[in-house]
């Protein structure tokens, strides 16, 4: 079988990553790369990520000039959160005959924050014979498509419970600021309450498990408060004093019907281990654990690079985990 | 969307318990049941189930008697665990035009044992336009989808370990019986010299995995053993003397370009507890474990009648769970 050859858009430290996990693949073949940095524009992609010699793939500024010099079957994109923000890209690479995996969260489960965007995009998608996916590890994975899995072997589903606990100090700075280390209490309060603070994706999880199992919820509740600190927590990075915030403890809750999905999402400097679970209450009840969690960097770029043959095979169109076929490495 | 029309064949304990699942579902309708036994023939379906009331289904001596009055989407089938028993049944229905969700083990990764035969009936069932699966708790999901589900997140795979461990005292006294309770040691180990003691699947669910990560193992090694009890075990129906055969013990394990792949199956009237675990060496290493393990008959019952919908909508012929669609819950 012929490599699938994939370019990485946007190289930031999770393209970054994505792009190094594909250039080890012998079922991918990484043809391009792009990035609207200037600093990164025309240097070599070994160079940018670090390597100790060039491969031989200058970094473009759009995808249009890498398909100028070859073909293309798969883009992944990892250049923003938000829908908005990554759909002209996604019309764009649509309009070029590309498949596209990306990292953008809300894209995980479009058909909820952004249905009219959602359905364009679609369209696009279909009139030009692609499919485009969003995923990672969370959303996309951890919380919701391994949930969903999990009750595969169960009946009667009365209740779902995914627990996520992430042990921030093994993990990036960037992640290790966005829960809010070392704010004051108050501080975190007043941005959760504006909408600035907390996990993209918990709600997308939520509506992507109730979509796979046709539960028809209304819109859960939300909580979002800080995991303060009861001691001193020194990194190189923080000196978090005790009653500072430490991390984050994110939930979302939702019934009907005598069915209820609860998440559960805590990103914190004080965890002492990483650890996902899932609790099932059905026929076989099922209790799975993921020990010493799922780590969030690794497992994106992975579950990036390894979706890829699957949006080869896939219909064409905006499609989330439901339809894509079994996620499993790519061996 | 209306209910999937299924026909449960085979009235066997698990086909019984696949029929009492599917009823209660409001994604199937139960439209008939078939066995070849003269005593259930006639009989109303309720009944046989041991259900208080009867639901107005008489048990049918063919698939032909169900479709002469209705048609018929689905087939669960629980007739045997050999494709050469099976394989005569699965043409018929697929000459009948009904899509198949099976107990056979054998079924669950067909390509190995009975390449000729699987070809035969995949052609058949790709000429009637039919989907045919083969599936269940094991093989067909927690040593096989599973396992390679948990991969999704992984790069660089280069061991997967995957242990059941089935506490036999809390199931039925088929599977006790089957693994040799009560047995002297010499003449399990001759029963297993002639291949006439052991578990159905494991073989299936180790190409399984192998062909969803595209490894090329060459013949994995097969290892069968018994368990002997340590200390008396009595129940209602078996008093095992401390030496005498509590249990099986059987592995399967292959290697190839430095990729190993490892089952671990025990199931034993001495184990305290049951658990499920898998263990990945990649980047990120992953380590699942199913607390208190996936009860193997209520899961089975389940996976049977959540297929269904799967079946429906995958592309017809003889498939396996790597290509129907991301298993899940009825909801």
């Amino acid at each position: 079988m012929e490599p699938i050859r994939v370019v990485q858009m946007g190289l930031g430290a999770v393209g970054c990553g994505i792009a190094q996990t594909a250039i080890g693949r012998s079922k991918l073949q990484i043809v391009g790369a792009v990035d609207v940095d200037p600093a990164k524009i025309g240097s070599d992609l070994g160079e940018i990520l670090g390597n100790n010699r060039p491969i031989g793939i200058p970094v473009a500024a759009s995808l249009r000039d890498v398909l100028d010099s070859q073909p293309v079957d798969v883009v992944l994109q990892a250049t923003g959160s938000h829908i908005p923000d990554v759909a002209g890209q996604l019309m764009d690479i649509a309009a070029a005959g590309c498949h596209v995996v990306s990292t953008c969260e809300e894209l995980a489960y479009p058909w909820l924050r952004y249905p009219a965007l959602a359905r364009e995009i679609d369209a696009k998608a279909r009139d030009c014979g692609v499919t485009i996916l969003g995923t990672g590890v969370n959303p996309g994975f951890i919380m919701d498509t391994l949930v969903l899995v999990a009750t595969a072997v169960c009946s009667d589903v009365r209740r779902i419970k995914s627990t996520r606990v992430v042990a921030a100090r093994e993990r990036r700075l960037a992640l290790q600021q966005k829960i809010g280390s070392g704010m004051e209490e108050a501080e975190f309060r007043q941005l959760a309450a504006q909408g600035a603070i907390g996990h993209v994706g918990l709600r997308e999880s939520f509506h992507l498990i109730a979509a796979g199992l046709g539960w028809k919820i209304a819109e859960p509740q939300e909580t979002i408060a800080p995991v303060c600190a009861t001691e001193r927590i020194t990194t190189g990075d923080f000196d978090i004093a005790p009653g500072q915030v430490a991390g984050i403890y994110q939930t979302l809750q939702g019934a009907s019907h005598g069915r209820e999905l609860v998440l559960e999402l805590t990103m914190s400097m004080a965890a002492a281990e990483s650890k996902d679970s899932i609790l099932i209450k059905a026929n076989p009840p099922i209790h799975l654990e993921v020990v010493g969690g799922t780590h969030g960097d690794q497992a994106t770029w992975s579950i990036l690079a390894n979706m890829a043959p699957r949006v080869v095979e896939a219909t064409p169109g905006l499609l989330t985990m439901l339809d894509v076929g079994l996620p499993r490495a790519l061996g």
